[in-house]
């Protein structure tokens, strides 16, 4: 906690976790976007998929070896948001069978699972930030924020991702293990990195950033989000705007650099990408195996669960290796 | 509960409940197998799969259409096993944003949830169900069941599920829309079905059954696993030993009909199939879709998520028409 | 689900669960009362307990015999609110010793809970119900709802409460074992006990009602809210206004009788008493043993848990017979 | 996690969170004990209690001022056992009201609860440690450990607490705001303590220890387990068998001192007290009010909640000064 403080500040911390409607000046013009996809849209970008793009990417794969993009979910696992306040992951036993003895027939085992929804290999959805009040596409939370959660823009309203997923190696092209503590990558980084790689990014990629922070997994001292390396809000900007990214993700808890340099805003790449430009981002994702093998291009799959209202869930993503036709 | 307790009897009940090793007369000489893949084998028919099996079924996707066999996961919605004593479904914020004014910059919404891992679409690890104090591949509980759950078996240790997938829409066969409360599908109706499809299983294949009870979905109490109707023993047993099927799936909560026949073991289809043949259960799927546009083959991709130990996940498969080369 | 609709309306209890602020004809002019101790009030009726008050009723004390007001907390036990979308009752091991072996020094045994606050023997805070956006003491949700509760009038707030207790057993006044679905307790039917008892009300004590509907406990189908019986508003407004109780309870789940008759108020008590007069609740309390000794008045003691902000805490009060001096 | 293995040693870390039996070479040849009052006592020393000694304590009061003992409870609080694996705090809204509006007519507010049962100020229950395989009074888990708890000594067999309470000032008596960390009290600073204090301790007390740790409190950096200062085993002796102390208690998470000096048990005075003496233990406790008034002795009331099987409660202590006639 303490360390948290010295991160974010007593006032941060504190709001966070307790206070009610706090005012904050506004320093900023920002404000939620209106949707190119419609009045009724609640996805954003997740709309660039259509029928032909999926069997476009399903078609380019030539091998049936599977990449695992999720991590393990565990006890004592580290978590971007326990010192926000949020709860740590529990897996506990419902149905636990004797240990020792043939007496019963039966072995019955069940469990139960409470965590926060961001927790592991998970996908933001657009409900999770919002600017002045309204959430991607301009929906006010007068409107649609009920008693149990946003009636608007949860994860339930996701489809399955698939797509192109492109990996940039920002750590390899650094040349480093893992990216420096609060490291912000740069446009030119990302340009560096894929022009070493030689791969180019399409209209409606999933795009993958490395920052090396797995290398750290799964150590909750080093893995963590308040120091964390991650994109810049220009890099993140050139990537939906100049190469019209679907969606971003990486290896990080925040996708974006930590703490943010804008003292009114911790998090500027996500209302960013999720309240302007109506894009999901991935995080915690597991890219050591697809860096080690240097599959730079990929089919990419991964399936929210439907957790209604929900503002993120966790998945499991795969990718398998393609060979563009 | 009364009406658990009028079905499964009060000592099974509160057998489930609390009470602590039960001695049952051993009517049976069931025990957990060991498995042909070998001594440190978890996963059972899942190493069916093979990269090669994998990019076969790849390969004959001639679509992008996806259908979603997942279900909504929501406050209220029906579960298996409250009546078991597991807990409901809570999905509950944790931030949660002014609902009123623009006055916060940041809108920041998050939550937890808490869950039974066998609730909506799951999949069942083979450590769900043992005999005599052993799961699959004669693993004991004295010697893999930890503080907080089985080290083996476990469903973090599933890969990703890419096969063939096949349905067989029992109901339509029977030219009901649900099957009657309690039935037990036979091996009849699952040839006569096939037969009325022109559909043929494969080794390898996963397998999902239409019982039509997700037209009742989700009133609780009418889609509930008191009086299920699905598969007989019987029938399991032809799908997995003459058809070679890899995974059993279906659109009810256990697959098998209930209750059981069978009253030393309320679950014979469940030990049957994880102890003793080491193959992974489907439950709660969405197949109306499918059953709908009359699609019986197809691509089926899954993706548990890898709870550390865990008896089940928590997935939501896809399905892509195929059309065989 | 089907037997809530049909008593509270769908309406009521889609609302309930998901629905944003719906708008509801005003056809009241209820509103949240300001507070006679002051603008800094949380508490309401407590204030009216002093160190004198404390003292003169622990001196009336004459035996040592302790009446156990509070139920058990277990898996499978009665709840009032699944139905609203709250959690069922959860008690999870966290560290389980082998159960075979005498090989583990340490038998280590903890355990995690997971319940609605509102379980079991329970108090109602002040911030339970409030009228058009105001709790107790006119507290706005704009100024005082936090990202995580309310900050004021939370149970955290309240004292030990330590009065004279009343119990008016009503269903013994009825002669019946316990009083019917639904039925609504009159002023009459308060006053004809009383009476019959030989027991006056003092300003300042806790009064408990007896309904008998724990002779059903902990039949789940039996022992509810939907259908409960309990105070009718009349009844209640008597017990504060004219005879100056301190606090309210009952040995049903919510003090009053349900469903109430008010279309627009589902529970007229609740917000008549939380947040109108201040005064808090007790629920679902253990009044047998009192009601089989005959034991009409006694020194009340209970501790609320303070959980910050908290809309309610388990308690588990005792009583123990007093002599008037 | 880091600084926890550093204490605990990494063996006794991942043993806590998942091992199954561990074997542990038995240097010690402790066992639990018979219990005095009978087999099927479940409940130790607090059979001590009788209608005498609760008549006798209360009849002592001279005035109605009362010390609260316990601790908020509130996210983010410290916690003992999150780095074992338990669950944090969580405190979560399950009906939440608009913010803004005068619209609706009901604010309705309710919250679910989320917590190890270990935490803030609790009573550890008989069945928490046992030794060898068996709790108190020498119940096997073989017998009694069912699949979702113990059947027997849990915390819902537990009477009220009403007795005669001493405080010993150990931190006032060496002259410091808290005791060092780590350090074990020794049988002299309780002797020199009492006589400093001019108390005595009389057969069948509740024995509170004051070693200053909360005024660390609510830091979690500081307040914490891992190097407590608290009772060495000797002290506990003294307090139990010398004394006839009933229940022992502390400001501090686990009453003794931290780490163990025992290798093989990192728990030493808790399996002392619990498994061989039945004596339970008051853990977390409030005592600066008590501390800062000098009131040693007290009539001292606890009402653990009755989690059936429960290995502890969350409690709040009140404590009134006595005038010993």
């Amino acid at each position: 906690m303490t360390r948290v403080v010295a991160l974010f500040g007593l006032a941060g911390v504190l709001g966070l976790l307790m206070a009610p409607g706090i005012s904050i000046a506004q320093t900023t013009t920002d404000e939620a976007a209106k949707s190119p996809w419609g009045a009724s849209d609640e996805i954003g970008t997740l709309n660039m998929m259509t029928n032909g793009s999926r069997l476009d990417i399903l078609r380019q794969v030539t091998t049936g070896q599977v990449y695992d993009l999720g991590v393990d979910l565990f006890i004592g696992m580290p978590t971007c948001c326990v010192p926000f306040g949020d709860p740590n992951f529990q897996l506990f036993m419902t149905h636990t069978p004797a240990r020792d003895t043939a007496k019963e027939l039966l072995s019955y085992s069940g469990d139960g699972v409470s965590m926060y929804t961001h927790t592991g290999t998970h996908i933001d959805a657009l409900n999770h930030f919002g600017l002045h009040g309204k959430i991607w596409n301009q929906v006010s939370a007068q409107d649609a924020l009920g008693v149990r959660g946003w009636t608007k823009s949860g994860v339930d309203r996701y489809p399955h991702i698939i797509a192109r997923g492109v990996l940039i190696d920002v750590a390899k092209f650094k040349n480093v293990d893992r990216l420096p503590a609060s490291y912000a990558i740069t446009v030119a980084d990302l340009q560096g990195a894929l022009l070493k790689q030689g791969t180019t990014i399409r209209p409606g990629d999933v795009v993958l950033m490395r920052t090396g922070l797995m290398t750290d997994w799964p150590d909750p001292e080093k893995y963590r989000l308040a120091d964390s390396p991650g994109l810049s809000l220009d890099a993140a900007k050139w990537l939906v705007e100049a190469q019209q990214a679907m969606v971003l993700g990486a290896d990080n808890f925040g996708v974006e650099s930590f703490p943010s340099k804008d003292p009114d805003n911790f998090v500027p790449v996500h209302t960013y990408l999720l309240a302007k430009r109506g894009v999901s981002m991935l995080e915690a994702l597991w890219l050591e195996d697809l860096a080690k093998d240097r599959v730079h291009e990929f089919l990419f799959i991964a399936s929210p669960l439907k957790f209604r209202g929900g503002t993120a869930s966790p998945i499991r993503p795969l990718a398998i290796t393609i060979q563009p036709r």
